[in-house]
């Protein structure tokens, strides 16, 4: 399937999706819309993805299939800039993916335009109607269970995690993906998307993926979502850390980070202190242990203090690390398996 | 305004809606429905409460304005077996109000009777479709901020947090209540229903109301939700801690409890646990302290044998404790002004 991926202002470091879209979907991307960027393509800012040209609007994309939102802005809203190109991809027949808080299906225009060109609007942030309270029951699956955490949001869970999942899968594991996350299921294709079920049914709604594919695999690797110590997202992150029951986790985190972003004023603590809050609040549910940790260093231009960073951030955890995108997943994997 | 209230099979022990407004609401309660208790009264069940008959159904209830539903069951669904008292109450004129996670007023032929009878449907648990992400910013009210926690849910964290609010008034201090589940909204009026917001902005929608009202009082006593070791509700608990905010915090407990309700493979931790937890997963977003506790001791008749829980209770969380409905909340109410 031909996509364009919308990413307007944002294109590479504060596009999750469209970066992960780029990287690890099936999608054959034919452009990216970044008003800010025509001209540029996608590989003079992101080396080790599918390479495609940067273009100001849909305007400039030739054929394609559908539109994906590419963006993931703080609550979810949609952004009216974004609106003509929209428009301008459903009135060409496209369909439009979007994983926004904001149900584009529910936009009256947009309906409207998605009926008369016969095109689908998919908002995979749409959680389905028959989600309920967790059991308590994910332990009870054959595979085990390894879930990734964060220091914050944005420092590569879902990376990290696709990352582990096709390194094992490599070495011949049998391993299943769980999504939690817009990206992880625009990926995927199939998951609920957790930080938009009703807040009872958040550990439910990890608990449903863990009993529908954990007899099917040795191990199953959870997406996780935002952070423990977030003030806005931590029940999500407290949701899937009870509902999956993980057996092992793997603490995520981006090199030089000292404050929660988007919330400067929270300091984040130190790495032991997530080690034995991760550890400590999942305990009275099921023990768990933080087994390795993955750091995102994309900002160290310099591989040798790229290195160091990782060294350091494994001296400070007391396990194996590395980052998974640019060194080897090796040490880390052993740790997990 | 008079209602009655339905609360079948589980009044007076599981109905804690039913018993919460039987105390704290302004309603005139002309009877409690409970199909396994006709004949019966209030106060052969709870002393302490305004008294009604207790009947089987609808047909038994004279005149009132409207129908409380009065049990909120695990995952909040509508038992069919309720629905001929919905049908008849409707079908009178009377209104029905109700904190299910089923909104009645999308049930088919409750919107018809109700349309027909001229009558209203008043789902507490909708909750509003402007609430959004938190922004970190609740400790900028004037007031001091007290949030009540537990060691599980249905320990009594909503009655602890109404008499408190109720002593400190009676003291002549200046305290808003913030309500966060059903029956507190149906209580005080206005309110989020925290477990039923987009599980995103749990946080932000507690920050919202503490926002609304925090200048307006010296003290915001916000009634906290579930557990932060509860299988399934861990995340809303967890929402309300990050997104409150608290100065200090009150843990709420059930005299001799040693499992999750409904969940009985998981113990209590012991309760100096709970102390590190919840003072270790504020301490990043904002400093707080388990100040005192509050303990339900209605299992245990003898009051000398109460005072006892409540004595080692006490000594276990190194703070003042006290049973707020039996006893005398003085020593509590101390250590929290």
């Amino acid at each position: 399937m031909q996509v364009a991926i919308l990413a307007h202002e944002k294109f590479p470091g504060r596009a999750k999706t469209a970066v992960g879209i780029l990287r690890y979907a099936d999608y054959d991307v034919a452009a990216v819309l970044d008003r800010d960027r025509p001209g540029e393509r996608v590989t003079d800012h992101v080396p080790d993805v599918q390479d495609a040209p940067i273009v100001a609007g849909m305007d400039d994309v030739g054929d394609v299939d559908a539109l994906v939102i590419g963006i993931a802005p703080i609550g979810g809203g949609f952004d009216e800039s974004w609106r003509p190109d929209v428009e301008s991809a459903l009135e060409r027949g496209c369909d439009v993916i979007s994983g926004l808080h904001y149900f584009l299906e529910d936009d009256d225009e947009f309906a409207r335009l998605a009926e008369a060109n016969d095109c689908d609007i998919w908002d995979v942030r749409k959680p389905r109607d028959d989600l309920t309270v967790s059991q308590g029951v994910a332990d009870e699956v054959d595979a085990e269970v390894v879930l990734t955490v964060g220091t914050d949001c944005s420092v590569g869970k879902m990376t990290a995690t696709l990352e582990l999942v096709q390194a094992a899968r490599d070495r011949g594991e049998s391993v299943g993906f769980i999504p939690t996350g817009q990206t992880g299921i625009m990926i995927d294709g199939w998951g609920n998307p957790i930080d938009r079920v009703v807040s009872d049914f958040t550990a439910g709604a990890v608990e449903e993926m863990i009993l529908e594919r954990g007899d099917e695999y040795d191990y199953l690797f959870v997406e996780g979502q935002g952070s423990i110590v977030h003030p806005a997202y931590s029940a999500v992150t407290c949701g899937i850390l009870h509902g999956s029951m993980p057996d092992k986790l793997v603490l995520c985190h981006e090199a030089g980070k000292e404050v929660i972003h988007g919330y400067e004023s929270v300091s984040l603590p130190p790495i032991s202190e997530y080690v034995s809050l991760y550890e400590g609040l999942a305990h009275p549910v099921h023990e768990t242990e933080i087994v390795a940790g993955a750091i995102n260093t994309s900002g160290i231009e310099d591989d040798e203090d790229a290195r160091a960073a990782v060294a350091e951030y494994e001296s400070a955890l007391g396990a194996p690390a590395a980052d998974l995108v640019r060194f080897d997943a090796e040490a880390v994997l052993e740790a997990i398996l």
